[in-house]
């Protein structure tokens, strides 16, 4: 099978000589005469513009279709060969690409993994994020992953933007959150609270660390996939040593996604290569929530997730209240993430677990 | 230090708000009665609106000052910081940060580095891209390698788009082409030609062959940064045992920056970000060449740059008779980087590169 990318071009562009451009120039290139006898080998690596359909608004979207064998199985040398250099040369974006089923890494828990885990078989999956974001020590750490432990919460995970620095080092984190862990765990039912520890720091550095921490005890690791690379998420993904579910988060997605005419869009970052790189689960935002998203692209991205076994984490903004529309819209296989909705509520972190289990309890009780 | 980030948004957008609500949403975030004990180390953590004016178009331009013990001195967590989550919330874009002068990884080689190996003190230097882009045998490769060798060329280069797969693997095209910099050596005075080898793979492999590719005679890399992560730059700029120069490539840098009030502005993703990530030389499109490219732009990268000792590398569409401009707006402190320029010229690449030398040479004999 070949990858198969829809490109959209607006209004006024010539989207028939563009897509040309890039199956041309985004593969072998022209050559000379000097290369003739490599003819055979040249042709065989060219792409192929197979469709372009006019948008009702004016805009073109063209498929180009991809030789498998000009790429690596990864998504960096994916994006080099699909919009590297291509996506300087003007308007246009990506809007849907297709892999063959078997491209990249598969997830090794994902949906099913993380029910085992979690032992939340009927029911969408609540998960809690540290808050204050920045300036809590370690025991600070410990201290609410108690509270939310012994409320029954399934999962928690630090804030994307936290750190590895002195005040609160992420093994010490580690460490004193670790130790509540096991003491919580009998009063559980024998089921760990799962804490998304934040992966950081240079690749080598941080695909060490992922080791250490699991050898310390990590029990799930959170990544900001676009901010340190899909190339890092697919080394941790495909450690053997590295036995936990990985929680992709999708800061800067959308210096890459947000715009109209430029970029790629928000399904095909957070949803079809999220799903080809080994995460366990997706975070992006939910309409519904603190940050303005398309509701289109927000389910374009929980089909592709799930119809690779990713869990998707719609995020920023969940509420208790919202808990109903997001079951009617998700059905079970969802993971409810909440900030300031568990850490700020009036009873507190744990107050705000039980208001998503009541939530929830609601929903069974009216079936 | 502070890292201080200029913010632009479009006409309509409340500046003044949006920047509060970066200020404390990507730093601490609000807290609650609950924690006021850490209420000192929480304000350390909260960013601050230090300037807001407005543009002549009703944009408006908002800098907020981020402590720097928010991050971990490298690009990744900067970019979570500044625009993670941020960067979903609607039409706003980074047009400016301002590093401390230590913040990040400086380059090993950098403009003094790359003019010791070359041996060109004097006068811009010369770089090819290896053309067609995909398709040719390791031999193929050596046998342009030996051409421009000959004909006096300083630098070749992968081209982005080549990976290490079956027809051509990158450690075969290595060894085929360090023969022939081996055997051209004492013909050009005891300098080697530089070959930039691309280096691509799952982060753990690319670094691991970066290594093994060093033990076997390559001289320098190159690296799609923006596709790889930065954190793979930073840990290459690192590593002790990789002691060879490394050039940065923009493939995707228009994904992010080439939208109107969105992303990220070129001068700060090609220019301050890789000045402070570890980069010896950048590549990025010259307003004069083949792609539609900014001349402030162009030449804001190429300051940046400089100012940490990092070699320019303006590109796409390069062409001898461009030389003069080129050296008339960037001083000999530039390196001319051809693809088609050289390697289409009609007496082939060693033609190519001799064009170069005469345009360079008729630049010296005018002074």
């Amino acid at each position: 099978m070949m990858i198969e990318v829809d490109y959209r071009f607006p209004r006024g562009v010539d989207a028939k000589k563009q897509a040309g451009i890039i199956a041309i120039g985004q593969t072998a290139g022209t050559w000379s005469v000097r290369h003739q006898h490599r003819e055979g080998q040249l042709r065989a690596h060219l792409a192929k513009v197979i469709a372009l359909r006019e948008e009702h608004d004016g805009a073109s979207i063209a498929t180009v279709a991809f030789p498998r064998g000009n790429v690596e199985g990864d998504i960096a040398s994916l994006l080099t060969m699909i919009f590297g250099k291509y996506s300087m040369a003007g308007a246009g974006r990506i809007v849907a690409v297709r892999l063959p089923v078997d491209y990249g890494v598969g997830a090794k828990f994902g949906i099913s993994g993380l029910r085992g885990l979690t032992g939340i078989h009927q029911s969408p999956v609540v998960m809690a994020i540290f808050k204050p974001a920045l300036g809590l020590s370690a025991e600070d750490h410990a201290d609410i992953l108690r509270e939310v432990a012994e409320a029954g919460l399934s999962i928690i995970k630090d804030d994307e933007i936290m750190p590895d620095v002195p005040e609160a080092p992420t093994i010490e984190r580690l460490r004193a959150c670790r130790r509540v862990i096991d003491e919580t765990k009998s009063s559980r039912g024998g089921r760990e609270l799962l804490y998304a520890l934040n992966l950081t720091g240079r690749a080598d550095q941080l695909l060490a660390k992922a080791r250490r921490f699991v050898d310390e005890g990590a029990n799930a690791f959170l990544l900001n996939v676009l901010t340190y690379g899909f190339s890092v998420m697919e080394a941790l993904a495909a450690d053997p040593a590295i036995q936990v579910p990985i929680f992709a988060h999708p800061a800067l997605a959308g210096a890459i996604a947000a715009s109209p005419d430029h970029g790629i869009a928000y399904p095909v970052i957070l949803g079809t290569l999220m799903a080809h790189c080994g995460a366990d689960a997706v975070l992006y935002p939910a309409h519904y929530g603190s940050l303005p998203f398309n509701r289109d692209d927000e389910f374009a991205i929980r089909d592709s997730l799930r119809s690779r076994g990713v869990f998707p984490v719609p995020s920023a903004g969940i509420m208790p209240k919202l808990v109903p529309q997001i079951v009617a819209d998700y059905g079970i296989d969802v993971i409810l993430n909440a900030g300031t909705g568990i850490m700020d509520h009036e009873g507190g972190p744990a107050g705000g677990v039980k208001a998503f289990q009541v939530a929830l309890a609601n929903i069974a009780a009216d079936k």
